[in-house]
Formats: structure tokens, sequence, C-alpha cells
């Protein structure tokens, strides 16, 4: 039987995909920087026909590329031109398994949409905190593979911290079943982390057992205008110390990004607005309170209000109503959107110790503005973190193309001063196919090698998503 | 040069040491189970010293045995019979090289003992939240070789979730500068995981960067006392929402653990004591607010008396002063004391699901008791992360013999219903000897294969820490 037949066999007909309209969908990423080829797109239904169709791809050598949502945006699950791969889209896999409500844990397939995760949960009264722009098309599988971020780390940490256990294909189709829901379990090496973050190169994730957290009585928003980055940080520790956990989003938006907003989305509401120039840096904060709403507005009004007597903020705006919130947080959301209707622009998705941040901003945005006057970063993110989206735009749509023209130098520039500050040059969308190679440039040999040495261990044959996250040599 | 002249070379002769009595303390683990031999015992003095006693003892192929502060519970640390190891102790490398205090993080190196981490944070008004009862001794890089869990894990997490960066010896002998104090970094795998918990079987920790947290301003105490676990269980489900991440500890003790301390410790105040017998359960419950005592207070008080009024509770008593606090914690802590007096016990450090383990005691209690009716489960620990000491003692010291001779039997017995259960044979004091031939047992060949295939891709001649984690052939 030849490779598409057997693949057939193992799904059905239906569930193997191989004329070209029906295979476009899952050749293309989200941003559409990549077009690759397949033999064919299969859709495994459960887990033992992944694992059936992993093993017999890996009889032929036949590369498997993993696809979730195909929301990423890194080329992680495109494959490359040579049409020898096969996609294995695991949106089939969409079952909630269990949900553990004494023991707060789901166990969801790695097909499900995150919002479908998150809707689970809270009918339980719990809370599934991963939370990112793409939850309502993303999948389990693929947040957890790129160990996604989102906006509420600073609280509950990334996707890895969210693991309990894992259910894996590994390359030569055997199934690992590490579902476990134990907080902690010291009985050899902790194999459940090789495969989150390892975008599909060391085994295909078919579920997971995850962490849930009571959901919170009340979350309170607030708006803030400061001068700097450095004020911005205080306030930041600040609140980390009189809100403690409650403090769930520390987000920053430079006033370019206000601006920006202004003249695409004039509709939106600012709450800083009335007619002036936008402040230098905007903080929205968010605390989630397990109490009462009562309590959480007090301590956000006292540290603001300290704050402001003491002007590290110039302006604050609670939010005075769940509407209030929601038209802060689609300010902070629409960003990329804005800067998608401005004709593009050069993203970087970086992180850097909080401490670092002010003196990387005002150094990098000197360097570029040196080199390439007509440029204008757009900087926004989630500060608690030290995860910036580091983007950089025009002022004049007639730059765009000189943008276009110069986006490696750009890159260089802006990725050399973050690995000068110790930083990393991708805080949560992963390596794929678009910075396998940077990561040679900034990586010791050692950890390259180290990196390729798990690589071989686990697949031997370099079957799982070739051409992903290990720079070619 | 032979191998001694070679690390009197390296680490100047004064930190070689190969007279029997100068080597005795480091030959010997902390419970005096396990007592091996060495060619010599080597204090290194930084991390390119340690870089370089690891390449010599490479050449030679003499196995290195890692040894922090020597507090484990199995083994971990010391060498075994053959007298052909080199036990390398860390406590030299005590420097804290960094605190950062704007991006919450401590760099410190492997031989620092976890209470001057903790001090040295708290210089800063800091908190490093690993918290264990060892930690006058122990080491931060024994903490991260055994994933150190403890008293927070419930807020914090073990020690992996603590960790941002690592330095690590290969077993090459040369040095992985992976010192990142990043809380997103997703440029590759996360090698720092390998490290962590591998009991130095894959690499030397020689120096960490780890995260801090604002130190909250006020604790609170309580003691409840219930009939049954599901009702401790029902209260920690409340508490969790109510109080959300300020409840940093949820302890549960049986009613045998109180009768033992009264009968070992008759000067510890019980809470629950006048002279009546002891509550079949009492909880240990812990708030550390980030705003104020009253508001620590108010919220445990109100979910308490809630409890009481359901009768998920019968008696609850709030610490009313720091010393009342302490001693409420001192009847916790010297539970393992008070069975070491009593005259030994069979210890299981085991985890489950939380909604498993009311069930989980109750039919194993009863199996042990129905094949050795003079037995006495002494049971406590960290309900909150799943985790408990489910230790065996005996009513009557003349029953220690046949409770000694029986050990492998009730071993065997409470780990195969731990396993069957869903639970872990190991929660937080990891395999060393003691347990690395259990795990075969419990854990599928797939799993056995993963580790050995990792241990052979990072350490293939098997220098590091042999005999340790990975089971015998």
């Amino acid at each position: 039987m030849d490779l598409i037949d057997g693949l057939r066999h193992v799904v059905g007909a239906d569930h193997v995909l191989t004329a070209e309209a029906d295979c476009a969908p899952y050749l293309t990423d989200w941003r559409r920087r990549y077009v690759g080829r397949a033999q064919a797109v299969v859709l495994p239904g459960d887990t033992a026909q992944v694992a059936a169709v992993v093993a017999r791809c890996a009889r032929d050598g036949v590369p498997i590329v993993p696809q979730g949502g195909n929301t990423g945006l890194v080329g992680g699950a495109t494959p490359d031109a040579s049409g020898r791969a096969v996609v294995v889209a695991m949106r089939r896999l969409d079952r909630i398994r269990a949900i553990d409500a004494a023991n707060e844990t789901i166990t969801a397939e790695a097909g499900c949409v995150l919002r479908s995760v998150q809707a689970a949960a809270l009918d339980r009264g719990l809370l599934f905190p991963l939370s990112l722009a793409a939850e309502g098309s993303c999948t389990i599988g693929g947040n957890l593979s790129t160990n996604a971020g989102g906006t509420q780390v600073l609280r509950y940490g990334n996707a890895r911290e969210l693991v309990l256990g894992l259910e894996v294909v590994l390359p030569d189709g055997r199934v690992w079943d590490g579902l476990r829901g134990l907080r902690k379990d010291n009985t050899g090496y902790d194999l459940k982390q090789l495969f989150i973050g390892a975008e599909g190169t060391l085994g295909l994730i078919c579920a997971a057992t995850l962490r849930l957290f009571p959901a919170p009585r009340a979350q309170v928003t607030a708006f803030a205008a400061t001068a700097s980055l450095e004020r911005a940080a205080t306030l930041l520790a600040r609140l980390r110390a009189s809100a403690g956990a409650t403090l769930t989003a520390f987000e920053v938006m430079s006033a370019s990004c206000l601006d920006l907003l202004r003249t695409e989305y004039p509709g939106l509401r600012q709450p800083f607005a009335g007619g002036a120039a936008a402040p230098a840096w905007s903080i929205l904060v968010e605390l989630s309170d397990p109490d009462s709403e009562a309590h959480a507005i007090g301590v956000l009004e006292r540290a603001l209000d300290a704050a402001l007597a003491e002007g590290v903020v110039d302006d604050v705006a609670v939010a005075q109503s769940g509407a209030d919130s929601a038209s802060m947080w689609r300010l902070r959301e629409t960003i990329p959107e804005a800067q998608t209707r401005a004709g593009g622009n050069v993203k970087h998705d970086i992180s850097l110790p909080v401490s670092r941040i002010p003196e990387f901003v005002a150094n990098t945005n000197a360097r570029l503005l040196q080199e390439f006057a007509w440029l204008e970063p757009i900087t926004f993110g989630h500060l608690g973190d030290g995860n910036l989206h580091y983007n950089i735009g025009v002022h004049d749509r007639s730059d765009l193309e000189r943008l276009a023209a110069n986006q490696e130098r750009i890159n260089r520039l802006v990725h050399d001063a973050v690995h000068a500050a110790g930083g990393s040059i991708s805080a949560e969308h992963g390596l794929g196919q678009l910075k396998r190679d940077d990561i040679a440039r900034y990586k010791s040999d050692i950890e390259l090698q180290l990196m390729a040495r798990i690589k071989h261990a686990l697949d031997p044959d370099d079957i799982m998503n070739p051409g992903k996250v290990i720079p070619a040599r």
C-alpha cells in the first residue's frame, strides 16, 4: 500500500486531503509569509490514529508537520516547498476528556480551541488563565508546542507553567502517556518539559492535563499616563508589592500607539484624549480579586493616588464599569490591527530583564532613528513580563517601501541590542522557520549542540517538523 | 600527573580531601542509610574550578558525585561502595552574584545555603519563597537538582518554577552559561528544565538566576479541626476561591500526629488540646497578604465562620500573634522529629490528585491495618499540593522490630495503591539510590527509555552521579 492509501486506511478517505484547493488553507501561515507544499494533509480523529499516521510516515521517512489552529507567527506549522511532507492537522482531536474540579485540572485534547477550554473551565466556576489574541481559533496543542504567553503571564506564567501532564506521540509512532494531574512529582526527568515549546520537533502533543484556578470574583481595570518607562517600572514594582498576585496585567503603550489608534480607529475612545497629545506612555493595569470589587478598587486607588501624588504618573482613569474595562482592553488589543491598516511594520517580539527595558528602548530608538530618521517605533507589550512588541513602522506611508527594503538591517540592529542587554529575540512567538537561523547568531555553540543532541536523541531520523527551531548547519 | 595531583593542581591541596576522617562527613547521607567510599572529596571555589575538576575526572572516566548541603533523603549525594568516585562538594561556591530588585531576580551560586538566599532577598524587601525544614543547611544547588518542594508550593510552585536561568558544568567539563533573567523566552528547547530535578545525573548546576516576589505585608495563621479529609478538601477549595493566591499554606495532620506530639513533646501547646482527644484531622492554614493584616484576618475569618456554620469544620483557632503563629507551625514541623523519637517509621513521600486523597487514605489505611493490625499511620503533609507524608509507625514500641521486618511489604502496598490512584511515589524527595529501582515497576517502558536516551545524549560515558535516578538494567 502506498503512503496515501496507508493514511486513508488509518483515518478514512475523507480525512486525507490531497486536492490542491483542499490542502491550500493548511499550506500557508496566518501572516501569509510562507507557502509550502505537502503530499497530503491528514486529519486524524484520535490519539491512536495520530500514532498510526506517524508510524506510517516514519516507515517511509516522510516528514511530519503538526498543525493546530494555524495561527502561529513564525511559520512553524507550514511545510517546506519540497512537497515531501505530510501535514497532520490536529483539529479533530477536540474533546474535553475530563474536568476534576477538586483537583483544579482539565484534560483536553490538542485540537481544542483555547476559548473552548476556557469556557469548559468557567462552566465549573474555574479559570483556565491562558489568554491571547488568537484564542478564538488557536488550539491547545499549538499553545503548548509554542509555550504561548499572552496577557496573564504576570500572574499565571507561560503555557509551560500551566501543564501538569501530556500525552505525546513520539517520532516512531509510540504513545507516551504522561497525563498526570500532579502538582509534585519527582520520579525522574520531567519529560513533558521537552515537548512544551519544542514546536512539534520532538513529538506530537495529543492531549494535556492543565491547571485551573478559581475564577476571580472581581476585575478592575485602569489606565495611567506617565512620562517615562522608568516611572512605569516604578509603578509596576509598587503594584506588585501592594496588589500581589491580584495584579494580572500591566501593559504599556507608547504615544505612537495611541496616535496610530486615533488615526486608524477614530471611533475608539481614549482615556486621555481630549484633543491633547497622547502621553509618552500609557499603562493598562488590571487587578483580579478573589475577595471583592470594593477591595480591588481600594487597593488600586490607593496605589494610583500615591503614584499621582509623587509624580510617578500624571493622570489616571479607573474603569467605572465592565464596558469601560472592555474599551480600555480594546485599545491595547487593536494596536496590531491598526499597524496592519497603516501598511505594515517590522515586528520584534522581544523580552528583557524588566530593569533593562527603559535604557534599551531609549538607546535602540535613538540608534534606529539615527540611521533611519523616517522610522517610527510603535512599542507596546507586557512590561510586567519584560516582554515588548517592539515594532517599527513609519510616519509616512510613502516610506513603507524603504521600510521593507531595510527590514533585515532593522532586525539585526534590534536583535543585536536585545542580545547585548541579556534579552531574548523571541519572547512568546517561538522560532519556527522565521527565526531558526537568527538564533545561531545569538546562542552559544554549547547551547546549539545541546539542542541538536536532544533532537537527535528523540528524533534520530529528523521526521518531526524538520527545518524548524534547530538552525541549519 | 595522577588524578589526585591533578585535582590538587586545580583547586589547591587544601581543598582535596583524601584522609578517611576528613572525607567521612561527605560519604554518609543525612538519614545514615547509605555509606559510600570515594577517591577524594573535592571542594572547588568557583565555576571554572568545577569545570576543570569535571574535565579532569572525565578524562579518566572517574564518576562524579555532586553534593550540596548533604541533606537529601534518598541517598542521591552519596557515592557507591566501589571507591572509584570523586565527590564534588559545592559549598564553597556560596556567593550571591547579583540581586536585580527591579527585575525581581537573584543570582546565587549553587553552594549558597537556602536561608542565606532568603535573607539576601529580604534585605531588599523581596521574598525568595522556597522554604523547607532543612533550609538552614541545604543549598540552592541541591534544591534545584532535586526540584525541592516545601511549604509554599501551593502559591509559588516547586523549585523548578522559581528558576529563570542556570549555569551548568556539563559532563565533558564545558560550561553552559544559561544565566538569564527572563520571564518569557521561546528561542528553542528550554535546556534548564533538563538539569532541574535531574539529581546531578546530567550536569552540575553551579549558579542560578531565581525569581523573587515582593514580601507580603501580613501573614495570618489558623488551625481548624475537621472530621474527614473530604471536608478538609472542601475547606481547601473554599479558601482557594476566597483567598486566591494569598493562601500560602494548607497543611493537614491526622489525629495520630497530634497524639504523637503530645507524647513526645508534651511542652508544645496544641490548639484543640484541652484534655480531649485530638480531632480526626487538624488543618494549618496560612494567608500571606500584600494589603494588610486586617484584610487577611477578614478573609480568613469569613471563610472559617462559614465553614463552621455549615459543619465543614468543627473548631477553629486564629493565631492572635506572631508567637501564636510560630507555635502552630512548630507543631506541624516537629512531627518528623517526634517520629524519630518514637523509634522510627516507614516513610512515604507521595502525591495524588487532591480529589483522590480522601479515598486513598481511607482505603490504604484499611488495607494496611487488615494485614498489620499493630501499625499506626501517621499522615501529614501539603494537602493543597496533593502531597502527603504518609508515614507508618507503631502504637507500641515493642512492634518496631516487626515494622522494620515488614518495611518492604509496606512500601510495596502503599506504592502500588499510589500508582493505582494516578499518583507519584516521590513527590518532593527525588529518587536518588533509594527509589531508583522502584520506578521501574511503575513507569512505562517508553518513559524509562526516554529517560535513558536523555541521559545518554548528555552524559554518554555515565560520568555524572552514576547509580542514581535511572534504574539499573
